[in-house]
């Protein structure tokens, strides 16, 4: 893409109420627009980064066997009463508005009651489970506060997974399938490894949950680390995991960090409250086990443009990033026909490039690169050319080298 | 897919309330689940629809230099003020909900105002336009009746566009290239030859605005149409229509049809009213030019639904069936080896399969593909492998022919 062809342009300010570090980035540099706290429009850009995320996201929960669809926004209040969570002072993150004939209904936060309440029209029989099922869906959060940017937003995109069983065993099996395909998307997102399975507290059934938490200096959240035995356990249970896995508290280093995934274990719990039952091969008939599996999407864009930028801007990590090369022309005729040739020929291989052919200065477009945070920075110029040489700058470690043609295309391809 | 995989069910009945013919058939094929009147979750078998048509709308849009982003569901009152539509009695389909601090804010039902708002931000000079953005985006609209299934919705996956121009030469030039790009898209989904571009009301700045109606029993609208002339015009308009484009009433045929986009000139109207102005070469200032433009994503699935199912069930055209072919074994080992090698074959060149490997009677194979409405259908069974032959359905005719395995190959490539 052709910056001149990009609506949007960096600013050296962001909005004087946002405090947020990934929200002033990713407004300065045209990836999102600030419509209230807590509610960001994805621009061009920015929408790049969500899809690759997605992507990602998608291909390891196929790999699971779950099988996508999406759920609706609008939500029926006596769903939610089966459980006691339609109630403002147990579930405090509620919209709620009404239809024209004045019933009641909410938006949804999450959406484990209504996925459950449909399985009762498809489950039956011990023979149609197991279940996996997910969506990318908007959910709608009513945040007291909304001050971390598109880390905590009043609407934003998540993956929610829900799968559902006919044992605890085979629940367990599958939650810890999901455990090993978590940690395939946080390596694939570039921030693997520094990304912990966290103890966190349960709920009736399991005495833990699982949360996974990524080292970040603006996090919320605080774990206790074991790196020896890679052991991370929340404040919230901490005492119960010295406990039972065998770790002493002198061990355990303090962290900051962002929670970037969640995994609940239901249980029976949720199909118990709410009828979902299914008939065993003894005719015998039995609550279903019902697992649930988060990633906030753009969540995740937040932690990591919080987490990996330095003070020039954002550093993407290549597999997200919403182009691979930033391709700068200096000079005149002979840089920007060399600079046109050379982005239709990365283009043609495949290689996504945001070509900077804008008629401003080299510095203005050296400072817009690195606060976009694209990998990969090539520059052409007059003087260049004329020695058949490139300059390349790594985004991440700000290195810069010549390099011949060839050189070149070997490097990014 | 296997089929043993798919969660859904096909059901001989639909719910008691379900009028619409769309929702029945798709709610019983498993494409749909109907969480109230108006609010459908989409299942695997519908959501693959839906991404397949998104496709389709994406790549034409990106081909007349639209770019994508997405835009909140939360919108601020004081925006939509400034024209005036925040006003229940102006527009009566706003869900409106408060946030903690007693705000109110509404749920996006269109687009127009916020997208003007933001580009107050990007827009000042003459060299920022034109810009041609869109999304595809829930929409909520709190419909007071919501009888025809997903054909109007209180939620709905809808593609709106919106251009900015610096003239009205320049909006229109960009308007009649929509209207292609419309005509192609329609095209591609399989219902081009009876989609008209229809003359409707304007507003304060043209005569005309323009909506693409296709021709379908169940629609909500009628149209005048001169078959001969290829125009067409609907109700609110005749009488100018008549008068401008040199045709008769008498020459016009009255047709039920259904409403599958439509596009607006507002001219500098919105630009004025909520002051996005640029600077011209001449350092003047004017008001930017703005077109609307929408497809109701969710809304042509239905009329798709609708319009071109049959006694049996649905039939999809072939670029948005959720799988191209429909594979059915019949009998034992044999069949179901076969079946299952062949499955594997016809996925790994890239034709998408849905394969029906139930143990159920191949009646119950026959009536679920034909409701589901896959183009081909193709059996194996121990007696045709004998003869080295398929049976191969189009699902459109209800033709049966026998086929060597070379000829289905080359009829399903």
């Amino acid at each position: 893409m052709r910056i001149s062809h990009l609506f949007t342009k960096t600013s050296k300010s962001a909005p004087a109420d946002e405090v947020a570090k990934n929200a002033q980035l990713l407004i300065r540099a045209g990836f999102v627009y600030k419509e209230m706290a807590g509610a960001y429009a994805y621009l061009p850009l920015g929408i790049r980064v969500i899809e690759k995320i997605k992507h990602i996201v998608r291909e390891e929960m196929n790999a699971i066997d779950s099988n996508e669809l999406i759920m609706t926004s609008l939500q029926r209040r006596e769903i939610w009463e089966k459980t006691g969570r339609w109630n403002d002072d147990v579930v405090d993150v509620w919209f709620k508005t009404r239809l024209k004939d004045d019933t009641e209904v909410g938006l949804g936060w999450s959406h484990e009651e209504p996925i459950v309440e449909m399985l009762k029209q498809y489950v039956h029989s011990y023979k149609d489970l197991p279940i996996s099922l997910y969506q990318f869906q908007t959910k709608m959060r009513n945040e007291l506060r909304a001050k971390s940017g598109i880390m905590r937003g009043r609407e934003f995109i998540m993956k929610d997974m829900y799968s559902f069983h006919t044992s605890a065993d085979d629940l367990e099996a599958y939650y810890n399938r999901t455990i090993e395909a978590y940690k395939r998307v946080y390596d694939r997102l570039g921030i693997g490894a520094d990304t912990y399975v966290t103890f966190a507290s349960g709920g009736a059934f399991t005495k833990f949950s699982h949360e996974f938490q990524t080292i970040c200096d603006a996090g919320e959240d605080v774990i206790y680390l074991h790196r020896g035995k890679n052991i991370a356990v929340n404040e919230e249970v901490i005492d119960d995991a010295v406990r039972e896995l065998g770790i002493s508290r002198d061990e355990l280093e303090q962290v900051k960090t962002a929670e970037v995934g969640n995994i609940f274990n239901f249980g029976s719990q949720k199909a118990e409250e709410m009828g979902l039952d299914f008939v065993d091969a003894d005719d015998s008939a039995h609550p279903v086990f019902m697992g649930s599996y988060g990633i906030g999407v753009t969540r995740v864009m937040g932690v990591i443009a919080e987490k990996l930028s330095d003070d020039k801007g954002l550093v993407w990590p290549e597999a997200i990033a919403p182009a691979n090369v930033y391709l700068v022309s200096i000079g005149k005729d002979d840089a920007i026909g060399h600079a046109d040739e050379l982005y239709d020929e990365l283009q043609a291989k495949g290689i996504e490039v945001l070509y900077d052919d804008r008629d401003v200065r080299p510095g203005e477009k050296f400072s817009d690169s690195e606060l976009i945070g694209i990998p990969h920075r090539v520059t052409v110029s007059d003087r260049l050319i004329a020695e058949n040489q490139y300059e390349y700058t790594e985004r991440v470690s700000g290195e810069t080298i010549l390099l011949t043609r060839e050189q070149l295309l070997a490097k990014l391809s």
